[in-house]
């Protein structure tokens, strides 16, 4: 008898239909003489719809007012809860709904991106023990001071997978849209493949490179208390990916994945003086404005007298990004500033890059071979991003996607 | 400075321009010096999609389907608590929602239909004692296995004079959709006059007798505990009516209100045996049946060998009472068996019937002068109930407020 964790997201729940559906995959791991423990998120569209209300009547700029958010927007996944344990109830199957602070799922108290502190699991292990489903409504949790807290965005996987950890399940089943980890994006590679096993360092740069199959957040915790997630569709009935420690994936590809994110905008300053104090007196505005800084590149001109730097952000974050600049302005003397929303960037990822040479050799010459112009280019032990013009995206990635050859398993 | 406990309705709250208007509302008290504690209804139709879903799974027959129940359900009221703390803080008036079991707000653990067991007013105090106004999400509350309970359709007003009550509050006012309660239906007599003040008796009765005002609940509870309530409207700036001790109505009128419910049935068994136990014969199994039987009348036919009863019950339950009737057929042996769902219950309340002598005499008299026929006549110290031919309703209503000189304050 093994121990599962099931997280069922928004489109799997979707309507009361697909929630019934939901049931049915429960009872199948009942069936084969599993203990099972769900976790739902808000039926698609609640919480975008929740969090219109609160928009409408408040800018969200207090701590109180991210707790009255929290309040407001937990109630989806409560919701949902109710829902599946009556569905699962209807066809015979004991089950009970757990909210966050019924657990209690114990945060910290920053209220709309709390972090988990402590899963107490006792409560869901009686209702295990007694042949019973725990339903659990993800993404929410309870603060030191009593009140509801959210885990921020996609927060119900890693609600999942704290839960898993907790448990001690033997597996932790993410039900997405899609059926798996591919290789890339299978809309604009075809011959994208899906992988039967992905490692939590690659599927941890593959999401904060723009794959956004799983939360970051729930990868990080997958890896550090050693979860085995599996990432699958509730729509078919087939195996999805599973993430792995490295150890356990036998034959390493060069690359596993190819990851590419169209919200980068790039800042050039042109001509700073090139003494030290200029990065900090650039990025200290920066992280003031909460801008988020990615890629950074700085050449230094003939003379060494002066030095251009290059910054990538997100698109959205670009317009605070440009006044926190010009705020600098008289401290950084640059002679000209320029932006660019027009890029996109593509990382390959692989834990293959360890031991294999040459990567970054293929990858340039790939993106060379299609007049590819390479603007900025960021390594890591794992993984290679570049910036690119964002109308070669997909050309780009269908390059690479060729030239490492990963069409085949 | 005293203490007000506000209670808004579904309509009040139905969308954010309207929960603006209620934020108004809770301020212009503070700016009176005074204390506030708000109870808010779920936005009005979420209640109903909410029990939709959830009827749309589940039959509801067990304990365990029900506390799923009032976990969807009660999310409703949680969102509205949230929302409205948001506007009153972006008003720059301090406020936090609770939910039921933050309070905690505890009730027995009887599902969709709890009662209130006990209300800790301390975390509530805490936050008014700092300026601070607490929204509480009305209806709801925690039962002994710290599962979410609801207290029934209405239950807001339970909530708000419960409060009122553990608060010991100088007043709970009641927004609803109608100004305050009238001598009957507007929209039935156009010279119905708003009451300045009703008796706590006087109003349970209106409440039970189909005046949709308040929750009967809450008048009970409002009435032992000696809470000051005021019905008004949320969308004028009109005071209302007064819910007080029947010593202070200064002046009593013969009659104070008509009401009237036209959710009545009528089932009459002809000829049975006039034997000790035949009563309990037919009553006992109504009640397994779970029918409410309201009206009884048992006349002796003149060789006082048989008799007819006569009994009404909600429309709603008719059917099932048809069958438990027929069911114990064999015992009962009655010669033949009616139902009429054309009937309407009229009804007319005041503490004034004590002291004041032919009022039933008036009645009788009002209704013969219009031709209208009585089938059943209940009545209890401060009420008289008849039943009449449904289409006559409107009619006996409008006679019996002009016989009683209603529309004069």
């Amino acid at each position: 008898m093994a121990l599962i964790v099931q997280k069922f997201g928004g489109t799997s729940v979707a309507n009361i239909e697909r929630i019934r559906n939901v049931a049915t995959k429960v009872r199948k791991e009942l069936d084969a003489g599993n203990q099972v423990a769900v976790v739902v998120s808000a039926m698609a569209g609640v919480t975008n719809q929740l969090v219109g209300h609160v928009s409408e009547v408040s800018p969200l700029v207090t701590q109180a007012a991210w707790s009255e958010y929290d309040q407001v927007v937990s109630s989806g996944e409560q919701v949902t809860s109710g829902l599946l344990a009556l569905c699962l109830q209807q066809m015979g199957v004991g089950a009970r709904s757990f909210c966050g602070w019924q657990i209690p799922l114990k945060t910290d108290s920053a209220h709309g991106k709390a972090r988990i502190a402590e899963i107490d699991p006792a409560a869901i292990q009686a209702v295990l023990k007694k042949g019973m489903v725990a339903v659990v409504a993800g993404f929410q949790g309870v603060g030191d001071d009593g009140r509801i807290t959210t885990l921020g965005r996609g927060g119900s996987d890693t609600s999942a997978v704290a839960l898993a950890a907790a448990l001690k399940a033997d597996r932790c089943d993410i039900y997405t849209d899609v059926d798996g980890v591919y290789t890339t994006d299978p809309r604009i590679v075809s011959g994208a493949r899906k992988l039967e096993k992905i490692s939590y360092e690659e599927m941890l740069e593959m999401a904060s490179l723009g794959a956004k199959v799983l939360q970051t957040r729930s990868v990080e915790m997958a890896m550090n208390h050693g979860v085995v997630v599996q990432v699958l569709t509730s729509f078919a009935d087939t195996p999805g990916t599973l993430l792995v420690n490295e150890e356990e994936i036998v034959e390493q590809k060069r690359i596993t994945g190819i990851a590419f994110s169209r919200d980068e905008a790039r800042i050039t300053l042109t001509e700073i003086a090139n003494i030290p104090g200029m990065s900090a007196a650039l990025f200290g505005p920066l992280a003031d404005a909460n801008v988020n800084v990615d890629m950074i590149v700085q050449n230094v001109t003939e003379d060494s007298k002066s030095t251009d730097i290059t910054f990538t952000v997100p698109k959205g974050d670009l317009d605070s990004a440009m006044a926190a600049v010009d705020k600098a302005k008289t401290k950084l003397q640059y002679k000209s500033l320029h932006a660019d929303k027009n890029v996109a960037k593509v990382s390959i990822v692989g834990v293959g890059m360890r031991s294999h040479s040459g990567i970054a050799q293929t990858m340039f010459q790939a993106l060379a071979e299609k007049n590819i112009n390479i603007l900025v280019i960021s390594t890591s032990e794992i993984k290679i991003s570049v910036l690119i013009s964002e109308e070669y995206t997909e050309l780009a990635v269908r390059a690479l996607h060729a030239a490492f050859e990963m069409e085949q398993a």
